[in-house]
């Protein structure tokens, strides 16, 4: 017998789990170490054994269920996501790859398929890095880029730190979270972006994701009175600033490449009515698949900062503070998620592309042969509490997962 | 024996003054109806009484001192200015012109002149509207703009009244403040802008003050994530606003008015690095000297706000909260100042100008023929601590002062 996804059997666990934390505009508010993660928690727990999973628990409160393979001593192929969520954010984003996860196993088992390698379903810590920074904290110790202690460490606005919300909530499992030994990776998530629902595909497979530079930047000028200064003595931060809010625009819109570039956040003083800005600090977010085109993005926002502060006569700063290299998966798992695509849709109704944005597959990318399935979100909206997704992609996206997860466990 | 200003005991007054609420940079941080405030109050009342003045505190904490004229009946000259700073503000906005009144009358004590009618001196309360908003607040009472009611609920950052503010620091005093007649009305003060440092000019002599109009003005997009949403998508109420920011500074550079354009303050939200903004606050400052000049800047920055939204394809809002028309002072007062400064300095080093600031001034001028004696600030520099007027051209103020009101007190 063929497993398959049973699609009302998913559809009423997606529902029943969005419950937890469901706002009244139809989103979830679910962030990281919250009463409601602990409940979504609690629930995973209880479905994950009731599926026969064996579930540990690991010290930054990623949580393993393990399905035992016919050659068990083999390396797992692992597979998940996460469940927390922004403040009063969408359904689709996490949920739809740790329940797809738990689906998968779910169709094996009625399907009385035993795979040759282990498989291992995961709910990865603190994604979406709304309450504690950075992001992907859970996969980044997992995969040896932040240790435990650094973790633990990273307070909230309220100064309350991880670690202790951690043991708080009960999830500070005994079994240590660092680097072993993973066949591959393969994580089901929504687009959060427009290209499969601009172009009527179903499912994306996911080649890679966009490397990206943060900058924080600033000027400084000076404070003078809005009605006595006249326009030719003004040194106004605020108009320095709008120079390059538009430069990054125009280099982002017009040069020919992937790049993309955002002012996201912007902060004036003394941001009064009838008061020259004095100091505007402000946020470069720029991102391409080519490290190449980050770079020449960089540099070249970084001249027009610097002519903008010539031509307004104030100072300048900007200091690169992240950046972070385009990502390719390995051509193996691409192959494979791109095979499971063709046999579920056939052609025409997939293709391949880059996500903008990072998951916790990019740091298991450095740990392990990695891939990912998209699934489209209309309108290409996410993060917020309209995010949608067709529960019949949803479902197609889930036997894309089973085909290349099946594939990979019988190596 | 022709009064003369005693530069060096003013000059002592005035650094003893600046002792209450020094700040280590060389400012002070007086703001309304704080202790340091209050100290200040204290030494004008024990000044006032030590000058032989009639001193009276009105229901808004502005403060008179009183000297009798020969004929005691008729309509005093009235002169002043104020005392509250900004935060960590100058030593010269406001105290000069205090101080320079209450010099006034020890020059005419000391030469023995009696004026025909009574004078008064005057610190008006909260002019500078730093902790209670609106500015101007004990002058615009007394002239019958606002009524005292009004005054006493407005509510500092805190949420502490005006009226229980000023009983706690004992200046809630038993005259009434409301319009009476008042003869004609002087302020002394610091320039606030270039143009008389810029010309090696020693004192303006004020024909009025410029209108202006207040906007708030907002956009609201779409809060795409930075990564996955191509340039074509967005809708980032940033770019428009900068567009705005831009097309404020280009209007008011190169339409050939005297027109000044200010976007002082902008809040963006989420205001996330990786976040395109969903909504962008900002302010518009619009000023004239011509109150057609501001109603067609009002009308073309509006326009621009709609074609940038319409560019962005982002909602927009647009309301003006305030709008003031120029206020041209009375020609007798304008006359008046113009010669004392030719008495004082001969030809050549004084210079009619317009007010891009308001002062106590502007309420003044509704109720009786008001003029104002600027002195240079040292590169137009005013509100921070750097504030800096060279001391002959103070003591010169307040000379011009003297003889103006001397000239209108024996009308």
């Amino acid at each position: 017998m063929t497993p398959t996804v049973d699609a009302e059997r998913f559809r009423e666990r997606f529902d029943a789990f969005n419950e937890i934390g469901a706002t009244e505009r139809g989103g979830v508010n679910r962030p990281s170490l919250s009463p409601a993660n602990r409940a979504a928690r609690d629930r995973l727990v209880e479905w994950f054994e009731a599926a026969g999973l064996d579930v540990t628990v690991d010290e930054m409160g990623n949580l393993f269920g393990r399905r035992a393979g016919a050659a068990d001593s083999l390396a797992p192929v692992l597979f998940g996501s996460h469940v927390d969520s922004q403040y009063n954010g969408g359904r689709y984003d996490g949920v739809v790859g740790v329940l797809g996860a738990l689906e998968v196993v779910e169709a094996l088992d009625d399907a009385g398929v035993e795979t040759e390698r282990p498989l291992e379903i995961v709910a990865w810590s603190n994604e979406e890095g709304v309450r504690f920074q950075p992001d992907m904290l859970g996969s980044g110790v997992f995969t040896g880029t932040f240790d435990v202690e650094y973790a633990y460490e990273r307070e909230d606005g309220d100064g309350r730190r991880f670690g202790e919300e951690l043991e708080r909530i009960g999830y500070r499992g005994a079994a240590p979270c660092e680097p072993r030994d993973i066949h591959c990776y393969f994580e089901l998530h929504v687009e959060q972006g427009p290209y499969l629902d601009e172009r009527g595909l179903r499912i994306g497979v996911v080649e890679g994701v966009y490397g990206f530079s943060w900058v924080n930047a600033a000027f400084e000028g000076s404070a003078d009175h809005a009605g006595p200064t006249p326009m030719h003595l003004r040194h106004d931060a605020l108009v320095a600033t709008s120079d390059v809010v538009r430069s990054v625009r125009r280099i982002a819109g017009t040069e020919g490449t992937d790049l993309v570039g955002t002012v996201g956040s912007i902060d004036a003083h003394p941001n009064s009515i009838n008061v020259i800005p004095e100091r505007v600090e402000f946020t470069l977010d720029l991102r391409s698949y080519d490290d190449e085109v980050v770079d020449a993005a960089v540099e070249r926002v970084r001249k027009e900062v610097e002519w903008a502060a010539e031509r307004e006569g104030v100072a300048w700063e900007f200091e690169e503070i992240m950046r972070i290299d385009a990502d390719p998966f390995a051509a193996e798992c691409i192959e494979a998620v791109e095979r499971a695509a063709r046999s579920v849709l056939g052609d025409g109704d997939y293709a391949r592309l880059v996500s903008g944005a990072g998951h916790d597959a990019t740091y298991l990318n450095d740990l392990c042969p990695t891939g990912m399935v998209f699934v489209p979100s209309v309108d290409g909206i996410s993060h917020v509490e309209e995010e949608y997704t067709e529960w019949e992609d949803v479902v197609a996206g889930t036997e894309v997962l089973l085909h290349a997860v099946v594939e990979k466990a019988n190596e």
